[in-house]
This record gives C-alpha cells, sequence and structure tokens, in this order.
C-alpha cells in the first residue's frame, strides 16, 4: 500500500505541472499497440478526459494502417508498396478513405465519448485544412500519397474552443479538392506546429530513442536526433517518425515526447512526472 | 435582356428578406436529384456559399440511398426492406457508416470548399449529438436503423460560429454508443427543431405538395397537411418527408419548405422572392 | 413577366455586393430631380431604408438651391452671382440657413421617416463638423460662401452608430463660429472622405461623364477624368461636380459614382448591379 | 477677498454631489433673460461644459417665442393668440420651424462650441423622437399646436452618449409625419421623463414660486404645488410651467426646479450648493 | 521507490478534485503544531502556493494565542481567563492588537513569499470587515473579547483576486470602531461563510473526530456532531472547534474539514484524495 | 457670510481640477501634527473620502516617529541617533514593525472608516512589495534601516482597484524577507512613482519651501530645488524632505507638493484651487 507521504510527493510533483500547461493545446499521435488493446484504449480515453479536466486541450490525430488492408483485402485488392509506402490508386484510396472516416474515426469519438469525453471528428478535408501536394518516392509516382505543404487549423480551433476533443483522420487534399493519404505521424507534426501546440506526443510500440548501447535516452535536442539518424544509431523503421518529431520541434512545438504507448497512462505520466516516459525531442 | 425596372424590382422584393433571415439558422435537407445532377450540385454550393455571405448559417444534412446498395452490391451483400426501411445489420451498418462518413459526406464537404465555402463534415456520433433508439417497424425488429430521441447541437453551432458550413451524416447513437442509421428528413427536422432553425428547406425531386386536383398548394398549416395525408391525398412516398415537415414545424421551426430541387438555384428563390419554389408548412 | 431563372440571376449577381458592403459608409450627395419628383423621392427614401436593412450605413447631404432662392425673392431679396456662386451677404445667409436647416432637412428626415427609417437631422456647425474658410473667387469676396478646410465625422458616426440615417445640411462654420454657405457637392466629398465611405454617390440629372463622341463612360481613374476637363470634354456645368469627384477619390473614397437620379431605384442598381448606372471614378 | 476656510467651505459642500449626480442626465429649459443677455449667455455656456467636466450629461431643450414673433412680422404675418397660444397656420408653422431650427437652435449650439463643449443641435422631427397631437384649446382648433403623446429620447441618448451636448428645437410631429409648434416648457418636461433624467431644471425670469405671502419657497411637493394653483397663490403666467414641472415629478423626474435665470451662473448653483436658488418641486 | 503505476493511480485519483476545486476558494485556519515547527511551516507554505498553481484561491486566517502571552509576559502584564477566553482590557487588547498585526501576521506573509506566493496581511478591522459585539461569558464582562455578528469579505476578494493570498489577523471591530480580540476558529468559520467557500480547513494538533471508541471519524453530518457533543464524546477542548465547524456548514460551507495538521502536507492529501485526512464535517 | 458669487466662483475655479484628476492616483505622506491634532485628523480623513467621491484614488503612506520612540521607552529600551536616524537593532525593529503595523496603520484605518470611507491596511512587507537593501549612513552600519530599491505596487492597486484607501506602513522587506525600517517620505516618494501618481502631496509642519529672503515660494523646478539646497537656502531638517520630492518629480510623478499640514482641509485646498497651499515641485 501506498503510504501518504508518497502520495504527497507524487502530488508536489505533478501540480506545477499542471499550472504550466494550463489553457495549452497538446497534440496526440494515436496509434499502435494502445490503438488495439482494449485495455489500454480504455486508459487512453481516461487519459485524454482527465487532461480537459485540467484545462489542457488534447487534439488526437490517428492511423490505421491495418484495417485498411484489411478492407482491401477484403475487397480483393491487392496492396504494393514503394519504401514502405502504399501504392494509392483511386480504387484504394476511396477505401482509405472510407475506412479512416467512416469506420476507425467514429469509433475513436466513441471512444472519447465512453470515457466521459465529447469527440468530435475531423477530417484534413474539412475546409481544406490539411493541404498537400503528390508526394514522389524516388521520382516515382505512387498515386494519391499526399505530402503536407499548409495547415489551416480553424476547424480543429472551432471544436477545441467549444470543449470538444477533436480526433482528426489524416486525409489531405490537394489545390484541386482531390484527395490524399496521408502519413500520421506527419499529418500530427504539421498539426502541432499549426496549433502552436506546447507538446506532440507521439505513442509508439517502442520504449523510445536509444544510443549505440541500446540505452534509452530522456531526452535529446533536434540537432542531436539528426545526428543519430546519420550515424546510423536510429532503427531504420523509427527513422521516418524521429524526423516528424525533429520537423515539429523545428517548426516550434516546445516539446515533442515518443512515448511508449504500451505503458498504462502512458500520457499521464509523461505530462505529470519529471522523468517522464519515453523520449523529449526539444529545439 | 431585363431591363433595370426588373432588376430593381427584384432587389426591392429581396432586400427586406436578408434583413429578416440574417444571423438566422436555415437547415439544408440536401438529397435527390440536385445530389446528382452535377450542374445542380454546383448551383446548389453557391446558394450556400451566397447565404453565407449576408449573414445566413446554412447546415446541410444529407441522405446516401444509392451510393450505399451499390457498394453493399459490390461487397456481394444483398439488401432486404421492411415497409421501404432497409433491413440493417451489424455488417450493412458497417457499410452504411463508411459509406456516409467515408465518402459521400467529404464530398460534399468537397463540393462546398470548391463553391468558395468552407464545409466541415459531421456525423451525429460526434459528442453524440443524434441520439436515438433503434426503430420497430410493425413490431418487428429490422436492426440498426435509429430512431431520434434527443439532439445535442452543440458540435453543429460550434463548427457554424466559427463561419464554417457543417455537413452532417445521418447516423445516430444509441445510449450504449452503439451506431445506427437515421433516416435523413427525420435527421434535418430533428436538427432544425435542436437549432431553433428559422427555415428547414426540404430539397425534394416533386414540386411540391399538391391538392386533391393536382394542384400546387403554396402553402399549408401543419394541420391542414395532416388532413391532406389522412385524405389520402399525400402520395404514399411523400407522406414520411410531410410527416418529418409537421414534426419540425410542431417542434418550432417557424418555417418548413419542401423545394423543388430541380430548379436551378431553389434554395435561393425559396428565401428570398414573396412566392417561393415548393410548399410552406408552418404551425 | 419575369422568370424564376432571371430572379435567380439578379440575386446571384446582387449577393456577393451585399457581403462586401456590409458594415461600410456610403455618402449620397441628394439633390436634383430625385429631390423634386415626389415618386422619385419617395424611392430614394426606399433605396435608403433598404441600404439600412442590409447593414449599409447611409449618410446623406443635401442640397438647397432652388428653395433657398424662392424664399430669398420672396423676401424682397435680389440675388446675384460670380462664376457661379452666390454672392452671400449676412442677411442672406440667415436666410440660407433657415431654409437649409429649418425646411429642407426636416422635410428630407421626415421622407426618410415615412419611408420606414429614422433620419435625424445635422448642420455642418454641430459640435464644428464641417469647418471652413472664407472662400474668394477670382481674388473677390463674395461674402459668406465657404470652402472646407478640415471635417470631424463625430456627430455623423454617433448618429450612424445608433442605427439612424444622419441627413446633413452643407451649412459651415469657420474658426470664429462664423457659419457659412458650402457648396452640397464639395461638402458631401469632404464628409464621405472623412468618414472613410467606401462609397460617394452624387445624385444628379445627367446619365453620366461622357467622352468626346457623348458616349457614357461607365468608369475612368481619376487622372483619367482630369484630362477630360482639360480637354474640354466636360461640360462647363458638370466640371465642379467632377472636380469633387476627384477630389474624394484621392482623399481616399475608393469608389465615387456619379449617378443618373432621374432613374427608379438609380442607388440601388448602382451598386447591387454589375453594369452600374452612371460612370464610376476611383483612383 | 474670499479666505481659504470659505473655499474649503465650498469644496466640502459640494463634492458629494459631484459623486451624486455622476453619469446622471439633466435637462435644461433654456429660455427667457438668460437666452437674451449675453453675459448671462456665456455664463450658461460655461455651466453646461463644467457639467460636462464633472460627468453629468446636460441636455439643453430651447424655445424661441420672439425671434417667431420678429420674423413673422418682418414676412408681414400678423399673429393671434387663444389663450396664449400663437394661433399657427401652416405658413406661420413654416416660419416657426425655420425660425427653431435654422437660426435659434444653430446660436445656441454655436454658443455652447465657443463656451468649449460640443453642441449637437436635435429637432422633435429627428426619428419622429416628438410625437405630439393638434392640441385644442377651449374646444377650438388653433392649428399646428401640438400637445406631446410619446417621447423617443433615442436620438438624444445616442448624441450625449457620444459626448456631445443635445440643443433640442421643441417641433413636434403628429403620426402622419406633419410638423407641430410645441411649448418648450412642455417639451422639457416631457423630454426628462423619458430620459430618467435626475433633474430638471426651468431657467426663467422669476426667483421661483412663492407663497401667499410672496415668500419664495424652497422647496414643496407636488401635490402642495397643486393647491398653491388651486388656492389662487401661483401668478397666472406661472401656472402653465408649474403644471409642467408637477407633470414631470409624477413621471419619475426626481428633482425639478424653477431656477432663476437672471443670477450668474444659476446653474451651477442650483446644484452645488445644499440651498440652491429657485423651487425645488419633487414627487 | 514508487513505481509509475502507484504514480498514475495517484494522478488518476487527483485530477477529477482539481478541476472540481478549480476556481473555489478555500480558507485555512492557520495554528497549532503546523505554525511552530520550522519543516511544516515551510510546508504549508508549499501547499498554499501549489493550490495557487491550479486555480484554488486559499484564504488563510491565523492565530496567535502563545506569542501574545510572551509579550504580556515581557511586558509584566498578568494574564486571567474566564472559561478559557482571556480578560481582555484595553492595555492587553493594544498587546494582542500588535502582536497579531505587527508580527504573527507579517511573519506569515513572510513564509508564504519564501514559498514562492504572494502573502498581503489584512486584519479584520480593514474596511470593518470583520464586525463584532463584546461577547459575554456567563453573563460576566470579560473586556475586549468580540464575537462576530457580520463579515464584509471585500478586501478579502479584492486580494484575492488580483492573485495575492490573503492572510487575515483575528481582529474584529464594532458599531464604534472599537477594536476587539477574536477567536481564530470562530473567525476562520465566519470569513469562509462570508466567502461562501468550498472547503473550511481547521489544522489543528488531533487526527479529527473520534467516537466514542476513541476510533477516528472520517465524515460526519453537522447534526451527528452536534449529537457527539451532547453525548459527551467530544473532548473539552474540542468541543469549540467542532462547534464552529458546524455553524460553518450550516452557513454553507460545503465541506469543513477538521485537520490532523502535524502530518506533512496535509493540505493537499486532504483535499485531492479520496480518503483525506481528518474528519469532514457537511451539512 | 459668502455671497452665492464668491460660491460661484470657487466652484468655476475647481471643476475643471476635478475633471483634470479624475481616476488619477494621489499619494499623501501622512505623518506630523495633521497626524497628532484630533481636528486635523478628523478632517483629513474628510478630504480622503471627498477625494474617493470625486473619482480620485487616494493612497496614505504614514510615518510613525514618536509612538515608537514612547513604546521603546515603555520597554526600557534606550535610542540612540546617526546622522538623524534611529541606530535599529534587531529587537528595536520588531518593535517597530509591531508600532507601526498593529497600532499607527490600524488606527488611521480606523480614521478613514469613522470619515465614511473604506480604509485597508498595507505593509511594505505585503507580497514583498517594498524591496529595500540595507542603508549605510557615512560607512557606518545602523542596522535594519533600508533604502528603497524596488517598488511592486500591485497590493495597492489591487486594494484602490476595489474601491478603498490603501494606508500603507513604511516596512521594507529585503531579498531574503528580513524586514527594515524605511523613512517614511522615502517610501512616499517611490511608491507615487511606482504608482505613477498624479500627485505626491507631503503633509508637513512647514508652510513649505522658502527663499532666501523667507519668501515662501509657491512652485519651482527640481533643478531650483537642488540650487537652493545647494545654497544653503533649505534649512537643515527640510532636506531630506525636499529630496524625495526631487526624486519623486524625476521618478515621473507629475506635481508634488510640500503642504502645510496644519491648514485645515489643506488637501482640498491644494488640488482645488488654483494658488494651492505650500510649494510645488514638479520637473
Amino acid at each position: 500500500m501506498q503510504t501518504l507521504i508518497d502520495k504527497a510527493a507524487v502530488l508536489v510533483e505533478a501540480l506545477p505541472y499542471i499550472r504550466r500547461f494550463r489553457d495549452s493545446t497538446f497534440v496526440i499521435k494515436y496509434g499502435g499497440h494502445a490503438m488495439v488493446d482494449d485495455e489500454l484504449r480504455a486508459q487512453v480515453a481516461v487519459d485524454l478526459v482527465l487532461l480537459k479536466y485540467i484545462g489542457v486541450r488534447p487534439v488526437v490525430v490517428h492511423g490505421g494502417g491495418p484495417q485498411i488492408g484489411a478492407t482491401l483485402e477484403r475487397l480483393g485488392k491487392a496492396s504494393s508498396y514503394v519504401e514502405g509506402l502504399r501504392v494509392t490508386d483511386d480504387e484504394t484510396m476511396e477505401v482509405v478513405e472510407m475506412v479512416l472516416g467512416g469506420k476507425i474515426n467514429p469509433d475513436i469519438v466513441q471512444l472519447v465519448n465512453r470515457g466521459g469525453g465529447s469527440g468530435v471528428g475531423l477530417s484534413g478535408r474539412d475546409a481544406g485544412m490539411l493541404r498537400v501536394r503528390r508526394k514522389r518516392v524516388g521520382g516515382q509516382d505512387i498515386g494519391r500519397v499526399g505530402e503536407v505543404v499548409a495547415v489551416d487549423p480553424g476547424p480543429v480551433l472551432a471544436a477545441a474552443a467549444a470543449g470538444y476533443i477533436p480526433i482528426i483522420a489524416p486525409v489531405g487534399v490537394d489545390d484541386d479538392g482531390v484527395s490524399y493519404n496521408v502519413n500520421a505521424d506527419e499529418a500530427a507534426g504539421a498539426i502541432a506546429a499549426a496549433l502552436g501546440a506546447a507538446k506532440l506526443l507521439m505513442l509508439t510500440d517502442v520504449e523510445g530513442v536509444k544510443d549505440a548501447d541500446r540505452k534509452l535516452l530522456r531526452q535529446l535536442s533536434a540537432d542531436d536526433a539528426r545526428k543519430l539518424i546519420a550515424e546510423g544509431t536510429v532503427s531504420e523503421g523509427m527513422i521516418p517518425k524521429v524526423e516528424c518529431c525533429i520537423r515539429a520541434a523545428e517548426a516550434g512545438v516546445e516539446r515533442v515526447h515518443i512515448v511508449d504507448g504500451r505503458i498504462r497512462h502512458a500520457i499521464l505520466l509523461e505530462i505529470f512526472t519529471d522523468g517522464g516516459v519515453g523520449t523529449l525531442i526539444a529545439r
């Protein structure tokens, strides 16, 4: 059993953070294990609602990889990839958007509502808020995969100002109104920057960024992170994620965290303890 | 060519309506021909944007019948009906929600954006705003078809107050967070009532309500409308729509219009001319 | 009879102007035929009130030539002119002010009130708002005729902010508090500039400015207008009026219109149609 | 020379009144000697401006008897009276309005401006603010003489709220927009009541109301005043004025003063000394 | 070492309280051991400052028994008591007020300032805020000992609204401006009621209220507390304190706590844990 | 007896000052005869309250020399001085603070309350507002005597904004939270500067500053004052006071007055008469 002294210590540690972050916006990239495991899902919802309680405005950006693949398969549509990105023809894009906007997004909205909050689903197409251009990978056209060129945070601000928790599907739109699939980490980073978020939390299935000795790094600068990538210390799979973090930090997000989404209440612990859980990247 | 005198007359006729409706909310049930024909689609978008110009807050509720059927067919899923309502098992509901929320809704958002406005897509699940219970038809369970029991207009107000045109998919949610298919006319009527809308415009593919001699009725009271139904004067297909109109009028929507969506700029003409186009039902 | 298509076209044409001009101030120089003909008078009142309806703040500056002459004649007082300007001794000035402030001005206030608006009469002496100095014509003193040196728009703003339509008599005041007769076109131009008006509409008894071939010019720049005067293309009588327009345009009034006041609802047509009626002078 | 002790006593006496009346409205009926004598005129202007200094909103209602008569005479127009009221045919009314609105009113505006304030002239016709009906005297029609039936204080409030001193000419208007001559005392009383004025000061050429022994009464109730009239103690000429005061007091004006306008700075002395100058009538 | 799971549990427990109490006022009666022990003193200061961090407005009311006695002794002034209350002659009162207002109060202000807050000292004499009458004990006059009859919380609200932590010395004033010594528990209760405080925390040197078996009662109603006193279960010394708590609860303070001030961070633990420390008395 | 003309003249003289000083802050250094003589004390209270009436915010800073000496004597504590400053050991400082904060300050609060105002006592320790460092006199340490290094006017503003009259005891605090005795003139000057006061009034027991011929100087510049000191014209005892005035004037206090506190209502007379009483020092 936890003693009163311990409890008091946690409170004395946490309360200054509560003051610091009141009226701040936090963007949470939601994906991986924490989006699949039922217990973790419920705890994420609780964390989001508790953030609202203490005056933080959480904004969620979600991914959707596995479910998109499953639906495509069910429709007998083969998937192909270039450098890890799905080649997205028009038919695929139609499925992507239906799954993201018509299945995953409302499910997360529902999760938040059940947790005691009020989620409102948004897509990057709303009011043209996630403006993209067609991405080229090694000079190759891989179809309707977009890279973000601008974000108009208007619809997010409107929902958040009214007390809702915005849940955003990573669909973008080009100047002609054509929709595109966007990497969720990239979308989260760009949205955090546009919102002037105080924090970006990337929920992942790893402990954080590690050094050459596989030791977890608690904090590193954007420059350090870049160096680690150049030195080959960052694992292949983590590189794009870390690059999104670097860009967000450089675009003005004060504190970008890679958080281990497999830990219970990882969001609260990252925010309200001195040590945090995971790696902080800050300019 | 139209003379200056005619132009002046149109303006003198229209301007008082502009004053009257400034800062009012209009709910437009969007469906039928006007949602399919490309030219009419573009004119609807123009009308919505012009309404915004003069200080009216338009709110769109859309249906989606044909596209849902097409997708179900493509997935090899047979459709069955009871009293004109689709029997909706869980698999069907998943498709319904994906098509409404992930296809039709973002397409209308895009249409409005192209017309110069800023559409924001919403679903009745957002913040649990369209609360329903399972509908029973002749004592029979037809699956996840909901009837509206309450509307929380919060998310619509938040989007409209921020200058956006809310585009709402008719998906409802019960007390346990389960989603349901909702008839779009019914959703539009309930939302209009909850918003205290000054007008509800039902875009349809008929001229309006007609009397026993097939003569178009320009205006009738809710009681008259009920009488026409009782007398068998209203065609079978129109009865549910007229009943939604009656309920909306009785729930406080000042003016409910059944508008012929096949006429170009039908929305503007209904609003800004003394005669209007179609039938007005008012308590 | 006018068709629905035509009506819709007028509305589609007019509504963007309504948005553009909302919360703008328009100064209308009211004079000539439109001030004498009873039907035109009533239509001017309707136009002013409709402008209020849609959020424009109309401000009226009126002249008074014929009535002043009539009253002077009745008092057995001869009139004499230098370069078209009335020689104004003290006794004449007393009559001028009584007719402008005690007869014409309240009559226009009444006209506006009858049309459904709320007119409030003002004189350039109120709060010393129309500051003038004694005008010299060809080195000659012609008595109490003033040229405007400064405008304090305070009383006009106060009345307009409270929802009234200010009706202003063109009487000025010098630094010693002595009152002067001021040309109404000049007063209207100076007041429009001081108010930062979006439009100045000069109601006259001509179609507009014409080129050397007597063809109506729909639009010309201040420089063009000056050139036309220099070339002798502008008729003698129109020169002072066009010069007032040029000065107003150069002092920041975005759009200055010479409008044919003999056309019914000339004000509405000028504002809400693409073609307008008359000549637009803009910097 | 006045000693410091005396000065301090005046201040200690005056300052509480300054607090009490801050943000109050005072209506001053301006007429008689104080409107003719140049020194008194200048002191009235100073008093009005000093009231503004300390946060009181003065509103002036003026009469105009002698000047109207003079102008009519000059025009060869005979005057006739019924029970002291001028029989006012249409031609006479035209002259009345020109003199009040085009001569006396702007002269007082000028007086106030010279004294350091900012006067704005208003007429009871502005926005139809002084609504009257035709007065009948002993069953006899005496032409365009009106009795007040309603006051809309809007234009006065607009001018006062913007920091101006409203100067009001006692012209009224009936439901058909026809203008009428109104007794200035009556107009002042009705305007004071409509404004919820804290004080109405009637500047006159007498010391105040006196008792049967010709002793000045410093204060009396509305009922007392009525009794004095019934007993014949009030002089013929004062009766209508005292009746206006009674009506104003009963309509909610807290303190109505009959002030001797022949005393220098009578307005200040009435307001800021315990004794006042003249007679106070209060409900 | 405390695990992450424990930390998360404390946060999940505490955050809802933080939301609930944001913008509430808490009155802390500060006395006993916690006012003497240096470590406890520092922790009280930290607790007060942390409350400020999360939007609670703490208000401190302090006692001063021992220091007053010490000073009186030093001045060679004997102390006598009636029913536990100090007999307070004028000379004694002068000393009381000097010690409370000139020594203890500024020392607590300093303590709070050192802890990172901004304390502002107040006395019940400020703006006459603690209005008392002379207390009679068993029909006996014991001098300048007051019982509270009214509280004007104005000065406390002004300081708190400006972000300061008000520190109040329990000196009262009667209608003639004479100052009185007031029991600090009584003052704290009356001030909490007047402020509409959400909580009153009485820091004492006991665990709380106990039942007949000497078992700590975590929560009891005002009626229960009264019964305990009547039954003789409450110790003599605690009775006046419990009575102050009852009165405060009945006067509208939602939650009154008797808190063991000897526990470290007792204030935080009482507020942010489900169990609390001590006894809650609530109507 | 004073005539009406005299009264009017006083008002015409005073009212412009009332406008000028509305919403200004005046700091009054209160000491000397005016703090001892009962009649003068009552008049000072009246003056402060009247200032509040007309929208001035008075702030009082008081001294306390004689009473501190008396109490020290009573405690058998000898006083010693270096260059006119009391050598202040810790025990002395404890007494100083008790007398200033626990006796003189609440007495003035009470005086103001009795006069109809609402005084709130403050000490320079509140929120650390009067920051000082240890003063050295001729290289000698004289104990806890502080010289002001910074003022945070927060607590004064909070009290004044809420309508209270702040009464400040001249106790300062150093960076370590140790309290110091501060010269009241110096404290008043520094506080006036920090508040951006429009006036600082130093109530003293002299007529003002005099020239070499012992003639009272009504007004002098800071430079002139410095010159007078250099020339030896200012008496020894007045030098520190005049230096405080010079510093306040140079720190931005528009008008610094040395006022003869022995004159009745000296504060009012200084402010609201053209001549004033005493000497004005202005940059």
